[in-house]
């Protein structure tokens, strides 16, 4: 009978609806465990990266109630491992310490170790920026991070990496990437949907954040939302089926594009785009750039209007009013060009916020056509132009 | 551009596509708001009634950090409320009362007031019991809290539901049961997937569980999952619509059903059927009985070969081999029959387990038909004969 209950049937169940939805969540498992170079048992699914993210941090640190663990992270981390650390620290359950970018956005390994102590339990360092696109030496980390266990004769510190950026892109592999536990999500792969995943070695100790029934391994109590696991796998696999070649396609068309909006900064403002973050360790299709004294709030509208969807700074925190912590990072970082202050005599209700320290993030999505990015060169040179009078 | 995301925009984005979704959203919040009784800003979308569970009873115990905080809660809530608690008191962050259920699986309102001490800053209780369907006395316990409140002069404790079983047919206002925070989800509603709500009084202080962005005023932070939040609304909203005849009409089906259940247990068994929990004070769709002797999880299967699906005790804890908290809770209180202990000489892989405490779950959903519940009777009848001879 069981008519009240969603259309979709709880694989914990023990009638034949729920044994169908089992093996599906299993086969769901199988593929992403098969991507990951990981086991069925390793895979925890999870309501998205943030509460991925939150349950390697916090469950690092909890499964180490005993003494006060330490916790090494970087100044460009995603909020859900960066404010989730300063979350920790304020309610006295670990201490954190935070290795800066470099000017161009990498995080040097060396500085990693150096920021290791003996009651480091968990380093977590993502694999790819969401803001800039600036791939990071997660191998070279793993690298340090194991000498360091090996001198040390210890087990810890465990080896996070938030890849949810990575998904579409770069080796997920997480023997060759040498890590303990690996962030993926479906919402940066197309047709995947708000599906989280916590990788963690059988080997690691974690505690959950949340209470509740036993599913995923004892680790994420709440019935699996079977509909959107399956579709995540599916999406997963297609994702990783494209080939190098796309990658390089779109990595070619992304140059392209900026040695355009370079040419009409130079042409229009007379003034050099700024390239947010390393152009060689990047995202294929990730493009971050300030263009000097334009404000980039009202270049996000001016665009929007013109059918071209650009984010300034991470979304994740565009609610509140304070400017990116990635942009402030690498600028605060020596070697890089100073943050430019907006000048007097301007319309005032644009002068305030995150428009003094304003990025564009241009994403090029899977198949886009050297037409589109055609398109938006034109709308970005049209933009600088009216923009010009008022800013420049 | 943003072609690189998911297909849907996110809330928090400037760019139009944002805008049309942060419309989308401020509506499903103001129609769940509409709903509840509540204010707009008292809506927190979660991932479902695990974590709104989970954020109610942590986020409640993290807001009042500084002395030892006690938690009020019973021994037949849902395991993300009751192991939650657990946790926090294993943990050393909470200080746990368990209110025991009658044999009827109600609660007392007065041993609810008797448990409160200086320290409590939460009471939770459940609205309806997701296993054997009793509607608790929210309002009552609400008043006794009062009480509590203005004899001690003090804001505290503050009281948490958990509503995900009532959202089809029972009063789900905020203000006419006198609660400061409830849960309720789509889980238990027809086509409103996986989506998770609590409702939090903006004068009740909590606490974020996890860290990250903004969102959901500061305390659920991940992009919203926009797609099923719109959903989830207009789900709630034509459940919401149905008619208190149609609850009426349920009822009635499951009352018939369990005469003839009874009558086929005491013609083929030569015993009665034990009916768990008060049948008065119950959801109109929960029947939850248990046949003397037989095996449940036997049962569930012959019943499954035949079209019924049944639950045997809560889904969310089938994954272990323990029998259900709530049917032990209400078997423990006085004036039940005892527990069945299967006896010897029986197939040894069915003797152990869940079996030994067995209960079975009939849901009755909208729209059930009396050729149905006639279909389903007559399954019982001829599992109970094909089993009698094993175990009887």
């Amino acid at each position: 009978m069981d008519y009240a209950s969603s259309a979709e049937p709880n694989p914990s169940s023990i009638h034949e609806a729920g044994s169908e939805a089992k093996k599906k969540l299993k086969k769901a498992r199988k593929i992403t465990a098969g991507i990951l170079g990981a086991r069925e048992e390793e895979i925890i699914f999870t309501s998205g990266g943030t509460e991925s993210n939150n349950l390697a941090v916090q469950g690092a640190v909890l499964a180490f109630s005993k003494k006060m663990p330490h916790i090494v992270t970087t100044n460009i981390e995603h909020p859900s491992v960066l404010e989730t650390a300063d979350m920790l620290k304020k309610r006295k359950l670990a201490e954190v310490s935070v290795v800066p970018a470099e000017a161009d956005g990498r995080i040097d390994p060396k500085k990693v170790k150096k920021a290791i102590k003996k009651n480091t339990v968990l380093v977590s360092v993502m694999y790819a920026n969401n803001e800039i696109g600036t791939v990071e030496p997660i191998r070279e980390i793993a690298k340090e991070i194991r000498h360091w266990r090996k001198r040390e004769k210890s087990l810890l510190p465990y080896f996070h990496t938030d890849a949810v950026q990575a998904a579409n892109y770069l080796d997920l592999n997480v023997e060759r990437l040498g890590v303990d536990m690996m962030t993926v999500s479906g919402a940066k792969i197309s047709g995947a949907g708000r599906i989280g995943v916590l990788f963690k070695r059988k080997s690691t100790p974690l505690s959950p954040v949340f209470g509740g029934g036993g599913q995923e391994h004892g680790l994420r109590p709440g019935t699996e939302n079977l509909f959107e696991i399956s579709k995540f796998a599916k999406a997963l696999e297609s994702a990783r089926g494209r080939s190098k070649k796309e990658a390089k396609r779109i990595a070619g068309l992304r140059d392209y594009f900026l040695r355009g909006i370079a040419k009409s900064a130079k042409d229009i403002l007379g003034k050099d785009v700024i390239v947010n973050g390393s152009i060689e360790n990047r995202l294929p299709n990730n493009l971050n750039v300030t263009f000097p004294n334009m404000p980039s709030d009202l270049m996000v509208i001016e665009l929007s209007e013109r059918g071209v969807m650009v984010s300034e700074k991470s979304a994740c925190k565009s609610g509140d009013k304070k400017a990116s912590h990635v942009i402030r990072a690498i600028r605060k970082a020596e070697g890089n060009p100073p943050l430019v202050k907006r000048g007097g005599g301007l319309p005032s209700a644009h002068t305030a916020g995150a428009a003094n320290m304003g990025s564009l993030r241009f994403s090029f999505g899977p198949g886009v056509k050297k037409g589109e990015v055609d398109y938006a060169f034109k709308a970005v040179s049209e933009v600088l132009k009216k923009l010009k009078k008022w800013y420049n």
